[in-house]
Formats: structure tokens, C-alpha cells, sequence
């Protein structure tokens, strides 16, 4: 069953980007897993499809174009959802749709195959997936920094109760903590 | 030397309170320490008074006239920043003040006596005490639970590098992380 996986890293005080929408605060962390496997390039692996919103598709290249370096989900489809007209970067296996996350859940699991779809962000998309009840996990990387202001990590209509499952310690003071979402902690819906 | 630290509870997404301005949301983890000593009434131990914005102050009376529980602070001294009119709840010892936090700083600290201050929050009193160098540690609690929206956890004119120093998890997924704020970690100050 292909699960729908929001695999994202944060600041301590869970922004996903800067109020600049820049990742470059996190230049300062990227040899987080030196001497650990590649946690990206490990659940790769485990993905046939990825699922973006506009913001994190043109975070991503401008980063990518900025630091020189290549697509690095090359081989895997990407899913981008956008109410611009986006060009997609050469190498870069995009389809640009539109709509209800809802209508297009089916179409970017079965590109996924046997394997799961990584739910890239922001945390637009990401809250409209675990607001439908889309969303299976929340695999967050957190990166020892206070950014103080920025692009939120999940924007929910309602909140939602998580279950930890599994903690890693990296190099840099980088924490990776996996949630479940599928199995809710009671109550799953905070009420009001 | 007395230090200035943030003892706090926030949710996975970095909220100490949600959007409504309620800690309802916490009330189902309010048993997270049973089978463990109680690490808020430990930390109480530790310092000799406490400092907190207006919101947080009337969040905790409000918190507290609800559930029909004591002040948990009594004998500890209590400074308010706010620009309101506002009443000292029965049994309080609190001293409501106002203008920049770097004028009360040493009046705070020398009411702790050899203990430390518990900076209560709000995000706006943590980031300012942060932005003028006077945050040493972030003693932070977290939820899991996504709120989706909500207070932050602190707001800050510049980010802010941390070390973490320690881990503990706690019963319904509740996990502490400590981490230091006088020790930076290069870079200190994430430059843009």
C-alpha cells in the first residue's frame, strides 16, 4: 500500500524555509550525516513518486542552481502542484497540475508503484494532504537553529495528533524524528 | 550566575499556544510525567524567579481559574512584562513591568538570588531576551502534535545557532530536548 510520506527538515521552531523563502541557513548543516548513509538518497529508495508545491519546486531548483549542483531526483516523477505557469527544469521529470489534492492522490500513488510518494512540501500541500487524510508520516529532520519567523512546517485547518516511532541522532546536533499519522494518538482531532 | 532559561511546551510545529490562544490542546498530555518526577516542579526548584510576557501570564491565569488548580509559582517571584492595566491573581507574587527587557535584566536576575530565571514565554519575550544575548538555555518540551497554526515559539529579529546538550523522552510520545544558547554553535548567528 503506497503511503504518503512528508520527509522535510526544520528549524526548532518548525519553519521549513526562511521568511526570505531561502534554505540557506541550512547550508551550514548539509554534512549532517557524514558517516551515516544518506538519509535523501535512503528514502529515495523507498519512493516512486515525489508531490511539491510551487514554492518548495522553485525553492528547490533556485537552491539547486545556486549551489551548482544536479536535480537529484532524477529518474523519479515529480508531481508539482501550481497555479502558475512553471517551466520544468531540464532533466527534471515534472508534470504541473492544479486542483484539490484530493482528485490527484489516486493518479500520483499509482506512479509511485509498489513504492511510496515522498511528500516533498511546503507545508501548504503537506497540510492539505493531512487535512484530506492523505498523509501516512511525518519523517522531520530538525536542524538545531532558532530561525525565529518563516514558512510554517504543516498548515492545518485542524490539528492532528502524531505518534513518534523512531528517533536518529546526526552529526551537527541534526535530530531525525518519524511520526505516524496513520495510527492516531487519541484523540487524533484536538477538540475545541 | 544566575541564567535566564526557557522552560516551554510547544507542539511538533513550534507553537506554545494555538491560534485561539488556548493550551486546551495540551490538557490530553497533561499526564506525559506520570512514573517520572515531575520536570516542571524539579525546574522550579531550580530558580528563584520567573519572567513572562502579558499573553502568557493571562494564558496561565486563564489555564489555571479553568481547571480549578492553584497558581503552581507561589513563593517565587514573578515579573510581568505588559503594557496593559492588569491585576495580580490572589497569591501571586508578581511585579508587572515594562519597557526594553535589557533595563530589567539585572533586576530580574538578582531576585533569583544563586538560582536561575525561568523565562515562562511568551515567543515575543523569548526572542527579545535572544536578540539582546540574554537567553542561555531553551529547555524545550514537545508535544507531538501538529497544531497547524498557532503562538510561536520565539520571535526573532536574526536566527539564532543552539547546541543541544540533552534528550529525555517522557510517557505519550512527550520528548525534552535542552539545548544551549551561550555555547553557539558556528555559526551563532546564520548570516544571510
Amino acid at each position: 500500500m503506497t503511503r504518503f510520506r512528508y520527509f522535510v527538515t526544520a528549524s526548532v521552531d518548525g519553519y521549513i524555509a526562511d521568511e526570505h523563502d531561502s534554505l540557506d541557513w541550512m547550508t551550514a548543516f548539509d554534512d549532517y550525516h557524514v558517516g551515516f548513509q544518506d538519509p535523501a538518497a535512503a528514502f529515495l529508495g523507498e519512493v516512486g513518486s515525489l508531490v511539491m508545491g510551487a514554492d518548495a519546486y522553485l525553492r528547490q531548483t533556485v537552491h539547486m542552481n545556486r549551489s551548482g549542483s544536479p536535480w537529484p531526483y532524477e529518474g523519479t516523477p515529480c508531481w508539482v502542484f501550481t497555479h502558475r505557469e512553471l517551466t520544468a527544469e531540464q532533466g527534471i521529470d515534472v508534470r504541473f497540475i492544479r486542483g484539490d489534492v484530493g482528485q490527484w492522490v489516486g493518479d500520483i500513488a499509482a506512479d509511485a508503484g509498489d513504492r511510496d510518494v515522498w511528500v516533498f512540501g511546503g507545508g501548504g500541500l503537506a497540510g492539505q494532504l493531512a487535512d484530506a487524510g492523505h498523509l501516512d508520516e511525518l519523517i522531520l529532520f530538525t536542524i538545531p537553529v532558532l530561525l525565529g519567523g518563516g514558512r510554517p512546517l504543516a498548515s492545518l485547518r485542524a490539528p492532528l495528533g502524531l505518534t513518534p516511532t523512531s528517533t536518529r541522532d546526526f552529526s551537527r546536533g541534526v535530530r531525525e524524528t518519524r511520526y505516524d499519522l496513520s495510527k492516531p494518538l487519541a484523540p487524533r482531532r484536538v477538540e475545541y
